[in-house]
């Protein structure tokens, strides 16, 4: 029976990306060699970067504006970082919208001075901060544009007239965005792109080459733009399913597509949470997550029923985030309406039965 | 037909491997899902990383013995750069055998003062230096074991008073050594271990927590060791086929079984480029590597017909490297002999027919 993939990430991805990603380890291309087995050199394997590479900037709408898109090695986290190695000077302004921002302002804190411009800890993150001012003089400004773990996500971006870096890793591809409003964009692959294991990054040129120090080779935008992403071996398998996925994407129609997509299911799914007494929505209205729904139940004590309903029902990874508690639908591009549509029949069910 | 694959890496691993990967990437456990769509934090996948860890220290002889095995991000190119920023406060001794080797030298060069206590560089690289001496108050010792590129590779440490640190990139597995001489070993996993976009970390924890610069969290061993080598999403599918690979190699008996089946293997091919007068081998005899052979054919003239035979003979990937040129047949652990007779064989009738 078909289970319903509410994981937060690494998530579901079309069925027919599984399919075809399973063939490739056997057999790629008809060339009697498995996917894993082939040199990153070949022919075969650089006409899968090149395409993913270019697919990615033309579902973003960012064909021959400046931008090159990268697929790298570890994870966002490892972006924390190298973002602040290419393009902190003296200090750079970021936004703490949870976990993620946080880790991000921790790790470039090693390289000059941050200057949180607004938090929404006070609130346990809840909610997106507004009405900050971001001081021009700043290197650059960071922010998250949705955030898995709380449930919510940025609908509006502050106009700055500085380099604009955002991690995207849990909504890219997954709503129209003037993209070309952002300077930087990274995002890990296993939300709305692909499998864990390669790192995508949209970085437009004109931004490097501006810190003093030393930046080592591996974490060097430039470096891997000139290697054309091929500094070092890529993560092969994790770089060809991004790239059927994309693929799929594409086929669709692109974001604006599949964003018609994503809000029915997410206005299903809050609607089920305003409406049903037993539940209530972790984060502030206005903030909610188009990819994350973060809800608890008002008593706990429905908890094992519930649980259990949802187990008998195959729907699989709901469970909140450790810090949080309560639940957690994660709605990314390739879960189907009918999976929600089962998520919100168990939400009656459980009404009707308490 | 089958196809012989002498790529340099990524690699041919076993077929039982590959019927494996595939099938987990339509149904992984029987879970009714795939690999890729399940979360890191899951009890399944949480288990193939501990296995795999754990297997890991098994196959080197280093249980119980103060070491860790981590599966980090980012190839063994991130490791000239985490090596340096965990270990090296003020200087430390660097053999120079190839690329690699000069790489692991530029990046750590950020970090502190290098000493180079040896290079081939005279030769081109086709030799491994010896009776050079090792200043016992460097912060470390770091080598390459193996060079892919020119096909040489190190069949005696030297026996030092500090960490001895190495990167095992091309011939983890593949024979046996004494692993606990050393307190560091680290190895792209797209070779012996598994497929591209995963990189494995073997590290003596006492040799640890004593440089007094910060280190940023990714690239922080000890955190690493702390989180239990999910310190971020680990590169899943990449993990997971690493361990089938380690299973297989763990069911066949071992490094000891296998490296009877390499120096067969090694023998053999060598044994023809000795014998047979059209070719010539490139590494120093006595530096030979048992998993890259590096020759040329004497006379160029005879290249395109070579070239025609090993395709016919559906051989794949024999082409040597850009910066050594002829060719390069790699054996890694599961090329079977009977591929390397093949490649033989087609030499043979060249010499008949030449």
């Amino acid at each position: 029976m078909k289970k319903h993939n509410f994981s937060a990430g690494p998530c579901i991805l079309p069925h027919s990306v599984f399919k075809e990603a399973s063939q490739a380890v056997l057999d790629f291309n008809n060339s009697g060699l498995s996917i894993l087995e082939i040199s990153h050199r070949s022919k075969d394997f650089v006409s899968v970067i090149e395409e993913a590479r270019a697919l990615v900037l033309e579902l973003l709408g960012l064909k021959n504006k400046g931008y090159q898109a990268l697929f790298l090695h570890g994870g966002a986290s490892t972006q924390f970082l190298s973002v602040a190695y290419n393009l902190l000077e003296k200090k750079a302004a970021y936004l703490n919208t949870g976990t993620w921002s946080s880790k991000a302002i921790k790790e470039a804190n090693l390289f000059g001075e941050i200057v949180e411009v607004a938090s929404s800890k006070d609130k346990h993150f809840s909610y997106i901060p507004k009405n900050y001012s971001v001081d021009n003089s700043s290197d650059y400004f960071h922010c998250t544009s949705n955030n898995t773990i709380y449930g919510t996500q940025m609908k509006e971006f502050p106009s700055v007239e500085i380099p604009m870096v955002c991690d995207m890793s849990s909504d890219i591809f997954s709503r129209q965005l003037d993209f070309s409003n952002f300077d930087l964009i990274y995002a890990g692959a296993q939300k709305n792109m692909g499998p864990a294991g390669t790192t995508l990054v949209v970085v437009k040129k004109a931004i490097l080459g501006k810190v003093s120090r030393e930046i080592p080779s591996l974490l060097d935008y430039q470096i891997q733009i000139e290697k054309e992403s091929m500094f070092n071996t890529p993560a092969v398998y994790a770089v060809y399913v991004s790239l059927l996925n994309l693929r799929w994407l594409h086929s669709l129609g692109g974001i604006k597509e599949i964003e018609e997509v994503n809000e029915k299911k997410a206005q299903l799914l809050y609607s089920e949470i305003d409406i049903n007494p037993l539940f209530k929505g972790f984060a502030a209205k206005e903030d909610r997550s188009m990819m994350n729904a973060t809800f608890n139940l008002k008593d706990n004590n429905l908890e094992s029923v519930f649980n259990q309903m949802c187990q008998e029902a195959n729907i699989n990874g709901i469970h909140g985030h450790r810090s949080v508690g309560g639940y957690r639908a994660s709605m990314y591009n390739a879960l189907p309406l009918s999976s929600v549509e089962v998520l919100v029949e168990v939400m009656n069910e459980l009404e009707r039965k308490a």
